[in-house]
């Protein structure tokens, strides 16, 4: 057992954030993931009130909390209130101003999880009053901005011990497995965040096609780009990429976003795309963590696996004789 | 003492290289870091024969090896031989094809160590008979690509297992301090490169006025930009760029790669501040892992601080209690 300031706070198992994958993480996956012992978060992205009651229904009674991109609530008046209403176990905050909704938040005594992409956003995390910051890299699937895992979750931590010691810290990006647990422990984490990971559970909600394509896929396969999210007609802040699956569609538009954005039969053919499964035009949205996946299996066993192998590394299994 | 196989294979007492880093490892830091127990370097990254004969000259007695920019080597016949005649400690090759020098480094009996920025780079290096594979990522100062190190090097590292389990492995990228290090062993490194830290040595060969920006920067202060290529006129291969500190300069260049090219009074402007440290202008080579780094300090206690650190770490230190 992997106990840290996380699993107290939270009362968890083990210190591991079901990351809130919009769509792709539902009420089935947070539930599974707050039953084998972790936090599990719906994935409530881009605030469609209908979708997330739903998700919090399909996690029947297991307790779970709920993600949203911070900058599309404000457009969803009342929904963040709505959700409150259910008593989530924790509201995680990502890719936006933390201040309005963190204040909703923490009024109504519920944990808020805010994370960021800079040290620079950790301070705006602070002053919203976050009980945990995540350090998300750039190596994370879906959105993102371009620092490294590996060296915002020691600087956060460095600025966190000076200027807010009790706020809670976990990484997030490129953690796939025990050995990236174990590292982000070393760094200075209360616990990680993982998404890709938990996208391939037999419990994620998947667009028809991604999972096979992205258990042959490498490291090397991912490209942060805005051509999803132009073709999708999601406005997005210039600062932020979504990393996903190289495709033939995604290649081909890539730096030709405005060209893009006035192309109505690219949109079509990419809605079409994630209707029919055509992993040539439609990318899976996953990480670099992808090369370390080859395998969908239950969120309990990849919890299993996960705290397994990080609490084998801990024991000093990470020597290696010959 | 952290002991692993890099230690063993070399005979070092930290598992440490030095960086190669371009002009700013010369001989002394070279010599200082092997004479503390690691594997010390010389940047001889673009091939200038007289600046590297200098430098091994500098490094006096004590054993050290040299690094290049594979793809300069081949403009420069000779002085790979001229390097192999010196007997260094290692042959440190990174961006471009290994298989060339490659041979002519094992045939010298002489260990080859070989960088790579993708699991696709992986296969190369290995069919080039390196001995020591370092996963680089992007967080890395000066040239990279786009992965990161904290999913390239287990992601390598599983390769490796299957293909060629007798190779040794290192992380480079990110890495400034005893929590980096123990990061990379829990990801399945056999040790680390660094460079940022030994940037900012007593011995290092900065340019003028660069450590002072330095050690006041943070790490969402750097950039992966083609301008400081493009106004030295250096024919980088087009998927490396170069992290550097960003100045008014590379901010305003940024994305401006074609009218740069042409801009003479650019260029002469670049090369002037280089001489004077107009630090507005020029660009300090460091990687993310310049926010963790706060003071100037002989290599000796840099290598000192980062493995008493990591032993801490790996001894149980990575818990929390409050």
């Amino acid at each position: 057992m992997i106990e840290t300031r996380l699993t107290r706070a939270f009362g968890l198992r083990h210190p591991i954030i079901l990351a809130p994958m919009a769509y792709v993480g539902g009420g089935r996956l947070a539930a599974a993931v707050s039953a084998a012992g972790g936090l599990g978060l719906i994935g409530g992205g881009y605030c469609v009130p209908d979708w997330i009651m739903t998700e919090f229904h399909n996690a029947g009674e297991t307790p779970v909390g709920c993600g949203f991109i911070t900058w599309r609530l404000a457009g969803v008046p009342g929904l963040l209130d709505d959700v409150l209403a259910r008593e989530p176990r924790a509201i995680f905050l990502s890719f936006g101003d933390p201040a309005g909704p963190g204040a909703a938040v923490k009024a109504a005594g519920v944990p808020l999880i805010c994370q960021v992409q800079t040290l620079e956003d950790s301070r705006a995390a602070v002053d919203a009053g976050a009980d945990v910051i995540v350090a998300q890299g750039a190596e994370a699937g879906g959105h993102g901005d371009s620092r490294a895992t590996l060296t915002l979750v020691p600087e956060v931590a460095d600025w966190l011990a000076v200027h807010a010691p009790e706020v809670l810290l976990c990484a997030a990006g490129g953690i796939a497995d025990g050995r990236g647990l174990a590292a982000a422990l070393m760094l200075g984490a209360d616990g990680v965040v993982c998404g890709t990971r938990f996208w391939a559970a037999t419990e994620a909600l998947a667009p028809k096609g991604h999972h096979a394509v992205g258990l042959v896929a490498t490291g090397d396969d991912t490209v942060h780009t805005k051509v999803v999210d132009i073709v999708r007609a999601f406005d997005w802040p210039e600062r932020f990429q979504n990393r996903v699956l190289q495709t033939a569609f995604t290649a081909k538009w890539q730096g030709k976003n405005a060209e893009l954005a006035q192309d109505q039969a690219a949109h079509s053919a990419w809605l079409a795309a994630i209707q029919s499964g055509d992993t040539s035009i439609a990318s899976a949205t996953v990480g670099e963590g992808i090369g370390l996946i080859h395998q969908v299996k239950p969120a309990s066993e990849i919890m299993t696996d996960m705290t397994h192998q990080a609490e084998a590394l801990l024991g000093g299994g990470w020597r290696r004789e010959s």
